[in-house]
């Protein structure tokens, strides 16, 4: 029962073989980096892939040997609401990204140089083509459940139309079956930011031993704008003065001016996020739309899963609102899916999803304990 | 009831006095220009003011010598909502502005040069004081009416709190008794964009001869992104590709990103606005908060206003939502005042207090009807 203290450790498994990607390009060859928690049973019937958002990485749980708390730590490990003790789970970086996984900061292996800007263009399809690749490695042959939330919960989708016979439970939290006109915008203005920051190169800053630092900053502080409500924003914030009075000049007068700046340093400088992971990332949000497919009929793309779901929403979450989770549900619903929906009550917008919240707790441990029967059964 | 095709004509009026700030600063001498349109009757009981918003002037009806029709013009001029054949209207640029009045563009007394980012920090109460004195300029005791959308709806306020013997009616839209921390977010994310746009030159980029037009852009995509609903988002652009299908780079794709990328481009080259008049008019939009003053009780704040008002919103204005409409409202029946209010369906976001709709005509129209009602008394 008590916590494990050892750091946890990734490791890195390198596919040799090259990925066909959804834009047409190849990636030669490429690295995962993944960790895992908890012992995968006898028949590998206990397994979950939890899939990472936007700006995450692979380090979802634990410790790690910076001291750095995994980004769902709160609900996953031994005795929480994925509980680690009980399932075998694995999380690795998407491809793209800047934190061990092949990304736009690796070597080509064409130029001997590294990738930045001609990195090819990810799509929730590619990711989900290499963790398939990844479950074949660890001998899995079915995941028990799939588990994301927001970017991470459209994979979970992805993952349930393009492999149904490979996952038992999908859970999809605070996401949506596509973007809006207006998630595109806000991702179109991120990337604007750091394009035109002058440091950019055209995204060979590395080449130039530089980085669009500014350009990120804002980028990430327009991104925290979208993840928090308005309520939260006014309750954490309200119009506090951090001089106490006004100053008449530009400055950072108001409390929530300084926490914005913060954010949007800390991640362009400490965090040290690569700039061209970003506009990946943003891009696969984009192009995310697994009804364009089907005649743009979301019902249709979901015939064919198998998986039972559950479809989790936060009512002031502003960037896939409960409306966007209800489509997925009303889809799953033509197709007779079997399906759980949950719209918890949350103060803390986009960013509820990582947040402690009782209801949300006990949904999740409540729809765990079934998927830990379909692991049983199978582990028997 | 023909309408007038000669090309509107701007004034210009210089006041020598200094006109004291909020800031505790001084403004040596300004110049205000301003458009009139209608007649002021004998007795000058026929006059209304329009307060513009954030990227408005002073030319807000009819037709300027360009041909560019005034922000207003549907709702403004012979036979419209606000009829200039029975009103005389007036509508100045604020100081701080880069229109033609006094602002960051102007020459500085007192160096010779250009003001650029040593233009004292405006506030609503500034402006106020400074049409005021227009005001006396023009012969007017009092205006019948008031009449402000966003920023100049916060005008409005600030007029009924400040003078409030010197406006019978005070029509307030699409505005907020203080900005959200949500709002003031934006704001400060998009005077960021602006202050790290390499060509800033902290302020001073006419003396580089060069203006940051990237950062500009950005701050104005950012802006556009506020006014316009989620939902109007959706039907104008949806998830339309101008090439019609995925490019997989990071050119521009969706349509949305298109009318994006050219309304921040128009508004920072074509419309060659200010930066640091951009600046200057976040900041006060940041800053107003007349119940400050009054223990943070906007009753209190609003309890020496006299005038008759009228409070209209819309129903999909995100940024300054019907909620904050209704704040004023409650602090007015609070003080008994005699006040109007609508809610007008619309799902144009923020920009429907600029756009046609049959409910919010009428609306305007009626109200405008008890408007001429006062006029007419005192001018008999």
């Amino acid at each position: 029962m008590c916590e494990q203290i050892q750091p946890t450790q990734a490791e890195i498994f390198s596919f040799e073989t090259p990925l066909e990607l959804a834009s047409g390009n190849q990636l030669p060859r490429y690295d995962l980096i993944y960790e895992t928690y908890g012992e995968l049973n006898a028949d590998a019937s206990n397994a979950i892939l939890v899939c990472h958002a936007l700006s995450g990485d692979h380090h979802v749980s634990g410790v790690d040997s910076d001291g750095k708390p995994g980004w769902w730590n709160g609900y996953i490990g031994p005795g929480k609401a994925i509980d680690t003790n009980e399932f075998f789970v694995v999380c690795s970086n998407n491809l793209g990204g800047c934190r061990g996984s092949t990304g736009p900061t690796s070597i080509n292996p064409e130029t001997g140089k590294v990738y930045g800007p001609d990195f090819p263009i990810m799509t929730c399809r590619d990711w989900v083509q290499s963790q398939n690749a990844l479950r074949e490695h660890l001998g899995i042959e079915q995941w028990v459940a799939l588990v994301g939330g927001s970017m991470g919960g459209m994979q979970v989708l992805q993952w349930a139309i393009d492999y149904p016979e490979k996952l038992k439970h999908a859970i999809v939290i605070a996401a949506a079956p596509k973007l809006s006109a207006q998630n595109i915008a806000f991702n179109e203005v991120a990337r604007r930011a750091i394009m035109s920051d002058p440091e950019f190169h055209e995204g060979r800053f590395i080449e130039h031993n530089t980085t669009p630092k500014g350009g990120l900053a804002l980028a990430r502080m327009l991104g925290h704008l979208t993840y928090l409500s308005d309520d939260m924003m006014g309750i954490k914030f309200g119009r506090e003065l951090r001089e106490g009075k006004l100053q008449y000049n530009f400055g950072v007068e108001f409390q929530v001016e300084s926490y914005l700046r913060y954010q949007g340093e800390k991640f362009a400088t400490k965090m040290n996020f690569d700039a061209n992971t970003y506009l990946l990332m943003t891009k696969a949000l984009d192009y995310f739309d697994p009804a364009s497919e089907f005649e743009d009929d979301l019902s249709k793309a979901l015939a064919q899963a198998q998986a039972k779901f559950l479809v989790v929403s936060f009512t002031s979450d502003w960037r896939f609102s409960p409306e966007r989770s209800h489509e997925i549900v009303k889809a799953l619903l033509d197709n007779d899916a079997d399906v759980s929906y949950a719209e918890i009550q949350s103060e803390h917008g986009h960013d509820a999803f990582l947040l402690p919240n009782a209801h949300y707790e006990g949904v999740f441990r409540n729809y765990m304990q079934r998927v830990a029967q379909d692991a049983q059964v199978n582990g028997d």
